[in-house]
């Protein structure tokens, strides 16, 4: 590993854990762990913490970002906008990266104009870019990344290519010492973690990208560990849309469901609705899921609701996504946090660690460093 | 105080703060704190265990009570019923709690056959139980108090009176070393809370009874503390339902708000619609709320929803309370977490550390041992 991790010097100071910190004059402000708690009292510049900021919230709220940052200082200068190159923009999920990066402005980040494909294709525009297309698989792709390295100082790949790619991929940025994001699933995952650990290579990997889909997820894992069994009696029922391509449940809803069984439910997961036919999935709700026509072939709706035994509760979480956004925005959100673990610039406690392994639980953690 | 309190004899386990442990192989397993921890590993006996779980799940799920069990070891033989006197059931929310102990079942506790109001009142039926109406005022209130306790050992009172007579009830209790669940509102709560603690009188007082919404409540904080600004640019929209009489804004809204600001949703509570009148009340979602139209003179429904800035993407959560079966449950719930905390039989961490002041979360934080 070439790269310069982050110096252990500098402010260190322990991770805090504020915990049952509550009383009955405050009975709500549950003090949870807070894992971001070392970045409180710090500064940052107003200019790096507003740039990470979606570019929505960015312009309209300048005066909170500023007035909100809790984020770390740095020793060095304003931050240089990240370099990003996406493989494979020709895919759609790599061309949805593309654009998100290209829409959250420049003063961020700038799409690199190279892109790795399974072949050598004609150029891509995306915005006022214009995008080479090498292979990945013919010549010499290594040393096309440390040429891009040379030129686009601080370059994060994001990886959306394909699950029988993964593995080559990431021994090629490991060869490489290339910090890069992997939104690709599949692959030999066990393989793929190992890889990257003992390389200590910095990375971000997870299987669900769209940040607040997996905020929400944590949620209920975080009031199922707390509150075990504040549910119980409570009948659970579970209803999930996605384009008719997608044959089993989704694995979102699992993973919640595992929170609201702890919670007390006894849910069977067999018995989860999956919709996969376009009428129901078109109609409103409460007969139809309420699908916006043009994201019939790409969506991912669930509904989660709990009733109480004597029918006069009822609880109901809908998490509905509608192509790619979520995941595009969450993987760039990916890369500009993992800029920040890379270089000499790093000051967090991961970098103070060691850590150079993270997923979007640690992207989200950082959130009020990142986007506050 | 003559209430013999819990010894601190017994094995010693701090409490476990179980931070941060997640990695990408288990990218959703966020352990969250875990104040419960001290329990794993020890047994308690079933029936003990069993009882307090309310009466459906109870029935349903014995096989998964005796599984899951994680409670604490008593010293003492099989725990009898908790004997609740409910102040004042002449009023509506006291009946409901009256009826809620009744349905609990003989076993879990029982009913009390004297209650005070503000004044000497007919006997009320409630099941099987003639229970006397006593007046608090006139005679020696203090004096029926020292007598019910010797007739009923480990005696707890549920107060749903009125806001004028919190502080003098709580000072009748303290008085006569009588531990309690305050469900009565307003009066001077900072002398309320002081009062007990001074005492060091086991009592339960909280605002909001109702168990899974402060659970859930609790969870949107959870978030908000661990993710801050993961919803940062989204926008939020609540509406809530209550009855007529309710003039302001839902508590429970303005307290979920908060953590969705925190969430970086910028949300101004002054913006939230409050459905007051009775055909949109009435009316079935989307156009209405959906409430049953014998609950529209009593029901508590809140909608948040947050959509991305692009539209794409919604999350939606519900809690829709129907009458006051929640918070009568929930009572009943406080007053058996209660019954654990006193009497020599009390091992909890709580004992050992002297904490006599409880609410609802640390009732919920109690549920693995109490319930599953």
């Amino acid at each position: 590993m070439q790269i310069e991790m982050c110096p252990s010097s500098g402010p260190q100071s322990a991770v805090s854990t504020l915990l049952g910190a509550h009383n009955v004059h405050a009975q709500y402000a549950l003090v949870a762990m807070s894992l971001a708690a070392s970045s409180l009292g710090t500064t940052r510049p107003t200019t790096l913490a507003s740039r990470r900021a979606n570019p929505v919230s960015a312009r309209i709220n300048v005066a909170r970002v500023c007035a909100k940052s809790r984020a770390r200082a740095r020793t060095t200068t304003m931050a240089a906008a990240v370099p990003i190159m996406v493989n494979d923009l020709t895919g759609k999920m790599g061309r949805a990266v593309a654009d998100a990066v290209v829409a959250r402005g420049a003063d961020v980040c700038y799409l690199v104009p190279v892109a790795f494909s399974g072949e050598a294709k004609d150029p891509v525009s995306v915005g006022d870019v214009t995008v080479d297309i090498k292979s990945i698989r013919d010549g010499d792709p290594g040393a096309i990344i440390k040429s891009l390295k040379s030129e686009h100082p601080g370059l994060i790949v994001v990886d959306y290519t394909l699950p029988a790619a993964v593995n080559a991929n990431a021994a090629l940025y490991v060869a490489n010492d290339q910090p890069f994001v992997m939104g690709t699933t599949g692959g030999d995952r066990e393989k793929l973690l190992k890889d990257v650990t003992d390389a200590k290579l910095p990375a971000v990997i997870a299987p669900q990208m769209g940040k607040q889909v997996v905020a929400f997820q944590a949620a209920m894992k975080l009031m199922a560990t707390n509150f075990p069994g504040a549910f119980k009696g409570y009948t659970l029922t579970v209803t999930e849309s996605h384009q008719s391509s997608k044959v089993d449940t989704s694995g979102t809803a699992k993973a919640i469901v595992e929170s609201f069984n702890e919670l007390g439910c006894g849910f069977d997961i067999a018995d989860a609705v999956l919709v996969r036919d376009v009428p129901t999935q078109i109609a409103p709700i409460p007969t139809g899921m309420g699908v916006p026509e043009e994201h019939i072939l790409g969506h991912a709706f669930h509904t989660y609701k709990l009733t109480s035994p004597d029918n006069t509760v009822s609880f109901e979480f809908q998490h509905n996504v509608c192509g790619r956004s979520i995941y595009a925005e969450g993987s760039v959100d990916a890369a500009l946090f993992l800029s920040d673990k890379v270089g000499d610039g790093c000051d967090s406690e991961d970098c103070e660690a060691g850590k150079t392994l993270f997923d979007m639980i640690d992207v989200l953690k950082e959130g009020g460093m990142v986007t506050n």
